[in-house]
């Protein structure tokens, strides 16, 4: 099994491992071969005994994929081998009517749209949890004040809830993608090039039929050469790895041991040093970015697949397989991380609080100085809130307490505004403009 | 102007070089700006006679995008330096109304939806002429008997028309997307951190007025760190780009020396050589692939920034500019030469047929070989069969005329058929399956 | 094993799937934890009989990968669990003393340089029979004329020979480049933040006894989060496989039905098509073409890897090891394909010639124009010249035969040449150049 | 000037804008016209006044670079339509001697060489002066002593001297990359096909003399459709801004609020933000992390660009460049960022231990633990000291003071240590290991 292998379970999980595994890939081709059957069978072109007894080998599996395997350097792709083996299983009369009028890219194609449809349930349906479990910390921390950091600085107050509500709609979409390219997975038949010669006009009807058998999208034409629907799904998926690559990031960046604003969930043995007892890694955020980086990478493959050479490509093509594998792979590793991620997150409001204060409020410069403009004129009001700024910073840092007083200190400020008012200019969570109604369109996005 | 620079013009147009040009993005932050103060003056957060100033003075332009650009790099954006350009052009009573409760990156943004949408509107009117010249030949050629090719080998009979059809389809699913993702550009309007907080509980309802404004699409959030409607942007132009270059290739195969099946529309200078006279070089073919072999990098780019650290990001954001630029440029440049080589292309039946007929009928070899398998059985019909290939083709390739004679030379062969049968059979006309009715599906999608 | 798998042989070689498969890189991770205990031991800072027992256990081996692998995904490396697995093996004195002074990315980038290393020497070992075989053709067709040609088009007259010729420099630029990075894989050695802390002043001595120890080379610092090294290798690799496909894209263009002027040599099963006994597809070319593709973006992940994060990068070096190992097995798979490609090539000479010929001497056109200009000038030369070719071409392409006729019917032209001048201007084997030279100095780069 | 340009100047220099802009590529395309002519004429092919007018029009300049462009797609390169223009401006006479055996692939390809080579000047300057002020920082906080990181987590102690040897190293590495491509910069002669048939078989002799005329190598063969000297280049630079984004996304993490350990140098106007009169943004780093993003991309166009179609591509050579003149202007604007970073880059060794303190010395408990291992064993003693580090810590981050305290609190520990011992243990400056070593290797690697 590759759940077992060294590097499988590193970006990935078992249960993808296992959704686009050999096994799977071998599964979904003899689906292929067995719905074939029927469906030409039920159409008048293969005899019923004949699909019958090629239904039930290629039910039966059995099949070794090191055997097929063996064969597909020679052949350029897995279909020859395969079907090498399918027919040392079958009667000889029915063996004449196996693949009958299809090319060994209708198999491979088909089976890659039905590996893909699995795969994308897992994917789907971790990004719906994750998603979930983002909905529940956005109305949890609706109202827990923190900094909102722009090009890693520290700018104006937000709180947790609208940050959460940001990763929510950004997994939203990532996951309504997959669903717009999971109902685009079409069959394919097209025979040598495209046209079903060996069928004849009736080839067409067993497109659909085919298409029915296997729960797949009836396309407008065989799309040996025309990628686009592979080159969608991949890009898809780079997506949905990189919108989840967005909240690991986040929460890497909250896990600095300077920041300690949020945490991944614990788990026995996840992210500990033998030699550092204090180490607590990130894992999960790690594991999603690297799959990210590799997705950015790989989703080009299928792109630059796309200018197929005439009926069927020379290269693009066999350069599909394993780059979809890889990418159906890592999207459910960072679909299933980032699940586990916001599932349970650990949040530390106290902190978050701790280092939005520790600037003593010069976050609130900007609310200051548009108070002050109308007394003072807006470049005057700037001018003078900056030097307060000045004042209360040093050049380590942001030293903390010192920007309340160095406005008190300004005569013309403090005459500027009524008393105590200064107070309430300076409580982050009395500016947070639009937080609530964006958190609940956010809630209702879900 | 872009459009006189040396590399522009090679892999675009005209048309899309001013449309994402300095002038076009320069054009969209003033039309952010001015339409930005309207939308506050409508829900009375900035005074009407301010709005007006302000409107007054971005619809005016005049503003040297070089000025802006010398300010680019110390303000890692190009919001910065604009704004003061247009504050100096301000009453100063306006001017402190101006870029009320905006960000830098909610300006650049919005220019870059609204500079996307111009170019994608020339783009997508390039891919519906495509795809209309390329229903006219598919209409044309309905039964142009040319062979099918895979893997760069003759493999059996199509029709030019079957091949226009696949083309269609292809561009038709490109424009379809670019169509979705046109409908998806959306306004961005967040202020420092997404909040909206300079405009309290009431920003929510000027992002909607903002919206009408402008006449793009009112996201659910702020977008300042969900990067997934960028990042689907380049990835559908980079589908468009490719799926153009899936045509082209097939243009530039069919147009070597030795195969002369087609050829681009010719133009005065075009593809010509001063040193060798007979030389016509596939030009538009040749610009078009490399345009796609740039965009399948360059859509990397957007996909890798979708891991945007917190509220801004610090690099992936900043990388998008240019990037997205380059991608509109390239699918433009693309779509305008898939148009004219497909509303020009010459197609040369005679060749066609030709080349087909080089073969002597082997490419009909599936079909005499599924006509023996009735009554020699599979095996031994495939093994004569071959055995007439082998008989009929040289060390260096396929000699013409020798297949038929050498299947009626086998007694057993010319035992099974019908008197004269053999000639129907490999008459590759009579060979083609569900062509007529899959162009057909082709011109309804059209 | 992995050589074992659906896909695995498809763009590779069983030697190459041991040489970075998964035992192969626990087997490299125990190097290291032995000779690390060695080298300590040497230095006086392990006892002798404790390295001597991590020594024994790690040469002994019989750790699952798999075992290892259930592992890797809690702690993001799979260094954690396999000291798990060596520690239950070696008595507690000995235990105390494994992976002293390490840190897991010490242990996993040396293993990661000595499986390039076992893999390179793979890589070169086949590059360097490919350049002898590129330089037996440059020998043995150095006066096979062929048509050269440039953005497909037939051009001017070469020889088969020096397109061996540049196949040749191709593929021995690429071997060089990987013996100048294989040069350069280093050992990895800093403990957990570089500093070799555990170890104290007398670390750095360690780093050279390691790289003596595994026949690494000694690097400067460690290089945790210095990855110019493994983007390099990453880079040079794709530069190898790329190299092979242009050997690899040469020939299936010269396979092409229609030019038929090269082909792959034949293997039992390899590029046959059950349906279509005429079908030799090219199958060796296909597979190298499909691995550049992948590997031209795989290199791109270890060219983002070089932004690490202080002194251990949060996702990019994670996203390193299976990338590396693809870069590696394509690039050993494409270096075996074209060495046996190049090997047991089948060149048709008489094709060829026949192609050259078909053009009626169009192709030396820039000769006849250039031997008139001293007579005519350069302009009248080159108009009557090109004159000739249009008469002697048709829509269809070049018709044979008819550019002597066109041009000996030309008066003017006639009277400028001397008798029988034309048939020696139209000899393509007489206007080769630097032919031979060139042909030559390859043969001496090799 | 592309200087003045909207986005030109955000990720490069002006320096760099003018070395590969269009004005630099046409004096670069007439200075190869120029030189071919002298080369050909010291030969004794061209006659000397012929060639001195050549090489008086070329040296003149004076040819719009938006002339040529207009030209630039209907030939799909620029050199035809430069030719028209330099043809313009000469004698008849001289311009039947002009472009003398060469091909417009000539032109283009040895012009990028010499754009490249006057580039990479620039790049390696600023990369060698990066380099030095690496090294002075070395020196300079040889002893000042911060938190390692790895992960994003403080992991043991390390001085802010080691951290910038680090970056010397890494950034003398992507110079001496860049020595060794430059050093490979090749003139391109090889007429239409490679064979230089115009010229006979003395052409071998004007690539030589023509190689000594521009300071550029001479290659082995024409390398029309060799392309892996650009593809290495491409690569090089990529891994040159990569290794500068190395060093900038540390000094981005060590600016953030959090942290503020370092800041870029100040300049007017750089980082600010006009609402938020606290913000000091990394402008720097940022737009350096912008060019490697970008880079990574694209140096993946020239290694597809590797698979060219025989004697000239038909795409890939065409998207080289405007890719190969990108890498070059990130690489330059990574290169002089790096260099002004480095050079101004301000360090607060207050806040760097005060940061490493605020941990209470957990950083140090690897050190206690093997301290105690001898006494207690390794088992127990890493149990007693992850204990303290437990108790000293809060679910909200690191809680300062209390793991000196909790060690103390442990008898067995106590009893353990000798008196006192504990403070020398968690004293950091004390447990820097090869730190000094590793320095000095460092600065002589300078």
């Amino acid at each position: 099994l590759p759940s077992e292998g060294l590097f499988g379970p590193l970006l990935s999980t078992p249960a993808l491992l296992e959704a686009v595994g050999d096994e799977a890939w071998v599964a979904a081709m003899l689906a292929f071969e067995g719905a074939l059957a029927r469906a030409e069978a039920s159409l008048g072109l293969v005899p019923a005994d004949a699909a019958e007894e090629i239904s039930r080998v290629c039910a039966a599996g059995g099949i070794d994929p090191a055997a097929v395997g063996r064969g597909v350097a020679e052949a350029a792709n897995p279909a020859i081998p395969l079907l090498r083996e399918i027919t040392a299983r079958l009667p000889q009369d029915a063996a004449a009517h196996l693949h009958r009028g299809a090319t060994s890219q209708d198999v491979v194609d088909t089976a890659a749209m039905l590996v893909s449809r699995d795969a994308l349930g897992l994917v789907i349906g971790d990004l719906d949890a994750a998603v979930a479990a983002a909905a529940g910390l956005a109305r949890a921390h609706r109202g827990t004040v923190m900094a909102g950091r722009t090009l890693l600085q520290q700018a104006v107050p937000i709180t947790f809830g609208l940050k959460a509500a940001g990763w929510l709609v950004g997994l939203a979409d990532a996951r309504d993608g997959l669903l717009a390219v999971r109902a685009d997975l079409a069959v394919q038949l097209g025979g040598a090039a495209g046209t079903l010669a060996p069928l004849g006009a009736g080839g067409a009807a067993v497109v659909g039929a085919l298409a029915t058998e296997l729960g797949l999208a009836e396309p407008v034409l065989p799309w040996h050469s025309a990628r686009g629907r592979v080159a969608r799904l991949g890009a898809t998926l780079a997506i949905a790895t990189g919108s989840a690559a967005k909240v690991a990031l986040d929460v890497a960046l909250l896990m600095q041991t300077e920041v300690a604003e949020a945490g991944e969930p614990a788990a026995p043995g996840r992210g500990g040093s033998s030699a550092m007892p204090q180490k607590r890694n990130p894992v999960l955020a790690v594991e999603i970015n690297a799959a990210a980086r590799r997705s950015s990478a790989l989703a080009g493959v299928l792109l630059g697949a796309l200018a197929a050479e005439h009926e069927r490509a020379a290269g693009g093509w066999q350069a599909e397989w394993e780059t979809l594998r890889d990418l159906l792979l890592l999207a459910g590793g960072a679909a299933a991380r980032i699940r586990e991620t916001l599932a349970g997150l650990e949040v530390h409001p106290g902190r978050m609080r701790a280092n939005l204060d520790a600037g003593g409020g010069v976050l609130l410069a900007e609310r200051v100085s548009a108070r002050l403009a109308g007394a003072l004129g807006r470049t005057q009001a700037h001018e003078r809130v900056a030097a307060a700024v000045r004042a209360a910073t040093t050049g380590d840092g942001i030293a903390g307490g010192g920007f309340a007083g160095a406005l008190a200190a300004d005569p013309v400020v403090a005459a500027a505004l009524e008393p105590g008012e200064l107070t309430g200019l300076l409580d982050p969570a009395g500016y947070l403009g639009c937080t609530d109604a964006f958190i609940d369109r956010a809630l209702e996005r879900a």
